[in-house]
């Protein structure tokens, strides 16, 4: 980890900046290995310093490593200024996407003296290339979804409820081992599997339905985040043509994806084929993201994504095709792009499967 | 909901705003509706608007009530602007916890002819005191969380770990029609169970344990939060004192309770007792919070609340000891405050259960 706040403090020279505020819980995680849920962290040229309140006293004292541990009673932002961490024409970068407007406000207050600087996916940018024991977790996290996939698939039948399909699947994640839900399951049926952000209701499964199920485990914080669809008895022969040409997108992306492309170059491979395919208009979602401690990170994949894909970074790859009022099809598996080409870290199968 | 909105416009009256802009997520759902993960709401005079990408564009149109639905393809205030939504000479209140310092400085940057004025608790304040629609589904929260616990016991035993422990939690409250977990239960046993945050660890229950359960049940996307904390075997005698100590601190509070009160008033009730039985260092949180749409909200309970509790609102009351090393204890239920008292929503024996 000191690898990492090496890397923090080469970006904070570049900006100029003499001290930044870490204030996402991820980034504590990553920077400190805190994974609690109230923190905040300080990182000047040559000390580090990681502020939690007195209910993570023993946890913090267990867990945080490269940082003086500071426990305050209630206000996280008053060690800044008594210990005079913060000082007189400090250049302070903080994180705009992860600071809220009430606590940069009260800094504000108590600074009057020194420059804000906003900074923009500082930390996200440095995560992207993964570390072995990051890969190793990701790989773990991946062969969970795989086992979690064939402990599920048999109970998927005609008459059960979407969320009798959520459960299961959040209860053999847990049993497997996951930590946590990266996300709350997606189980979507019949015509709802068109909605790519459905959540599961009490709809049961019915002959005919496609069923989008979409769902994450995670191995020491680090997460996997897959989808497969399943039908129910035989479907309908637009969702199976639509099935095999997102299933091919999926392919095709997978062997397409190597170190050094740019995330709209991959997102085109995927979109390109769909469009060939007369799914232009369906396929109406970005390809893919990166991952790690946070389910949705960078690199991007999509249309308008200037990201690179560095070697050791890891990405969903997830083309899908949806009808509104009819149904939809997502395949999704996460990629670690290597020096020569990539790996599929989730080992489960992309034929279509009909159950009775 | 309409009669939400009147009073929110109450608010903006008395605080001198001709605009209010919503980022909670929580408060989108409570003014309109809304359930989906990516939205903004803005409150005029006489007119609202709800924005949100296109991902969410049927759902929207099946959710939001009371609103004119602006979707757009990504940029989430281009519409304040466009469709002149806010005006120069506008005096725009935010909500200062949940907008993040980006966000109000891209707002910022596209009105320059405005007043912008941070609010805290605004909408907060007025959720407190619930409907009796609110009231049904909270009633329904509790039960559920009665009722998985009347399922999770038997399973409760030497030799499964915590991790077992919180599968069979979630697995019970999904298939009992909860429709989320309103946070990730905490399952913490022997010396864990003295860390009032501890997460669910691969530790194996061993006689002597003190086990800590806390966990949450959603009807409606409203919470029910509780605790209960169980002995594996024999427990050593000074856990057993704490039990009885917290048991009667949590039977005070909510006989105490009665709309009126100071939130340090009824915290005080269980904290006397606690002190006058031995264990003032002992109890080192808050009484309770208040629980609706979000698990901790206001009221809140605490030696420094000065939240008046009136009739309607639903708190949660969960006194604890811990000692580290050793063990703790906590006990945590849901009460509605009504006109003449309180009703006990969480339906759960508080007498020390001892499991084999």
């Amino acid at each position: 980890m000191q690898d990492r706040i090496d890397r923090v403090r080469k970006q904070m020279r570049a900006a100029g900046l003499t001290s930044f505020l870490v204030s996402s819980l991820t980034h504590l995680r990553y920077l400190f290995g805190f994974t609690g849920s109230n923190g905040m962290g300080l990182i000047t040229s040559d000390l580090c310093f990681f502020v939690t309140d007195w209910r993570y006293r023993d946890q913090a004292a267990e867990e945080v490593r490269n940082a003086e541990i500071v426990i305050v009673r209630r206000d996280m932002l008053a060690p800044l200024k008594d210990r005079q961490l913060v000082q007189a024409g400090d250049q302070l970068g903080f994180e705009a996407q992860h600071l809220s407007f009430r606590l940069f406000s009260q800094l504000h207050k108590l600074f009057d003296n020194i420059k804000f600087v906003a900074t923009e996916h500082l930390i996200e940018k440095i995560a992207i290339p993964k570390e072995p024991k990051e890969i190793a977790s990701l790989r773990r996290a991946g062969a969970m979804a795989g086992a979690v996939w064939d402990q599920v698939l048999p109970f998927i039948r005609r008459g059960v409820t979407e969320m009798d399909v959520a459960a299961e699947v959040l209860y053999r994640a847990r049993k497997l081992g996951s930590e946590i839900e990266a996300f709350d399951p997606i189980v979507a049926s019949g015509p709802r599997s068109a909605l790519p952000h459905g959540r599961s209701s009490q709809r049961r499964l019915q002959p005919g339905d496609f069923v989008v199920i979409d769902y994450g485990c995670v191995a020491e914080g680090y997460a996997a985040d897959v989808t497969r669809t399943v039908a129910v008895g035989e479907p309908p022969a637009k969702l199976r043509d639509a099935y095999a040409a997102v299933k091919s997108a999926c392919e095709l992306a997978c062997e397409a994806a190597r170190p050094g492309m740019k995330g709209s170059d991959l997102d085109e491979v995927a979109r390109k084929h769909l469009e060939a395919c007369g799914f232009k208009e369906e396929f109406n979602h970005s390809l893919g993201h990166g991952l790690g401690l946070d389910v949705h990170s960078l690199p991007r994949l999509g249309p308008e994504s200037k990201d690179i894909i560095p070697a050791n970074a890891v990405v969903t790859i997830e083309p899908g095709v949806y009808f509104p009022g009819l149904g939809g099809v997502r395949i999704e598996d996460d990629l670690l792009v290597t020096e020569t080409g990539n790996e599929v870290l989730t080992p489960m199968s992309r034929e279509l499967i009909v159950v009775e």
